[in-house]
């Protein structure tokens, strides 16, 4: 089951997009961020909350038609705890609109620790003898460079509920090749191996689409390798950042997909938040312009994948 | 300058140890889970509390004989928001008491990503006009996937304050080898490339003391390979984690110092954690238990380091 209600979901829209929100002040028009300071100051608490409301209005307008958010930490993060706060009530209000939850987290660890992050992110915490869900997204993306151990353990939260995982293979920035291409001892590349180990820890987590719960994150900066990767890696689900603003077009990203045009979810964060800038509207108007945004990606998508 | 705070710390303490401060309920004395708990119920804040308290006995403990502490992020948002509050509380009480705080997130991103990873948890975060730190410990764990991109926007952030990062290069834990023994294109593994690009990146950040802001993780689990980089890596300093609980010896993390006997940081959580667990003393002496134990690993360092 664990991806198997990220593909329902893309069925049911017909729409393989992720929109992604990884709200930083600068993104956001000036009458949020004013509301908010004139409750909270000019504080983080006050950036937190413009944040939320930031993002409240792009899933009002995306969940009909966008299947799926992913949250990058790090633009919560940045904002503290308040940050955090807003984190986790983005994911709440994001399921409560019915859509499937991503945190971009790329997080990692030895075993014991990553138990608590696959508590913390997908799974529940023991508090005496209740288990409260702290963050409580559907997926996590996670990264490999400690091996087995850094997966294992959410692989068993997963098993335990509708959860998936995605594990950094090739990713979309200019420096992944510095290790991610690196050749290993039987001349292939490290990212291969990697997508490799993704196959096998599927198997522990087979799903009914054909794809298991362990997805993989390629980037639509890389398109050879993106449909080579898809060519070797059938069982593995694609998590594809790049499109738009990192210079990934839709004919880059047509490789992602299989046949029946399914094996993927592609990710725009800036492209879809930004859109009100881009397009010149009026900064009331920027969820609507965000909506305008996904129906053409949609449409960009659909015209390679068929 | 930036890991010379922490170089002279250890100087004045004669202690090169780092106390982990990992403190999930398990850990805790029930004192001090049940005095949270009539304040804030079985509640995530409950829990909170309780750690953060738990936190504040071990600093007041340690802080004269131990010159850093670390803190396992994992540990904290397993907690949820209230938890990553307690995080933020604690580096601000480790850095009140004089203490070195290292937030362990082993953070990795794309280069726009990690700009936001580096004020979060090492710089400021713009907000308005002002500058606010988001969490401000001094030194982050990173791990390189990405690259270069993922590691040259902390330098910067580094650069402008005494700040450090440590990159993961070969982890403690028992499946670490499964990326990081891979032999690459010369033959040699993944983890000694890695080791060497982070000699590079440290020429950006030297420091006084011979060795750059950016230090390496390598385990004391893997004492041959520890000796080894410490001799192929003079200019980066080790924070190595895997003694005690995990099974590293002292003679084990012989290897990770100098011939002046600096050089690196050896770090104990559970051990030092859960002193008063393994000592049977009274639940109410778990801080001095603590210290404790952490002046006996210190003298195990010192008879190894001379």
């Amino acid at each position: 089951m664990p991806l198997d209600s990220l593909i329902e979901a893309i069925k049911r829209t017909g729409n393989p997009t992720v929109a992604g929100l990884d709200p930083k002040l600068d993104y956001l028009p000036d009458f949020i961020i004013k509301e908010s300071f004139s409750k909270y100051g000019e504080t983080l608490e006050g950036a937190a909350d413009a944040v939320l409301s930031f993002n409240m209005g792009l899933i009002d307008a995306l969940c009909d038609i966008v299947p799926a958010v992913k949250l990058q930490a790090a633009y919560y993060e940045m904002y503290g705890w308040q940050g955090v706060r807003a984190l986790c009530q983005t994911i709440e209000y994001a399921k409560q609109k019915g859509m499937y939850v991503i945190t971009d987290g790329k997080r990692n660890d030895i075993g014991s620790t990553m138990k608590a992050y696959a508590a913390a992110h997908l799974g529940a915490t023991k508090v005496a003898d209740r288990e409260i869900p702290a963050f409580g997204a559907h997926a996590l993306t996670v990264n490999p460079y400690l091996g087995s151990d850094g997966i294992l353990p959410l692989i068993e939260v997963c098993r335990e509920s509708d959860k998936g995982i995605f594990v950094l293979v090739r990713t979309s920035n200019p420096s992944s090749g510095e290790l991610q291409d690196r050749l290993t001892e039987d001349g292939e590349p490290l990212c291969i191996k990697v997508g490799e180990m993704c196959e096998e820890w599927g198997r522990l987590l087979p799903g009914k689409y054909g794809y298991s719960g362990v997805g993989a994150v390629v980037g639509a900066t890389w398109p050879r390798q993106l449909a080579e990767l898809r060519r070797r890696l059938p069982r593995t689900f694609f998590l594809v950042p790049g499109y738009g603003a990192q210079g990934g077009a839709a004919d880059d990203i047509k490789g992602a997909f299989d046949k029946d045009g399914i094996g993927a979810v592609i990710n725009s964060s800036r492209g879809i938040m930004c859109a009100w800038k881009k397009e010149g509207c009026a900064p009331e108007d920027y969820a609507s312009a965000a909506r305008r945004e996904a129906l053409r990606m949609k449409e960009d998508i659909a015209s390679v994948i068929g």
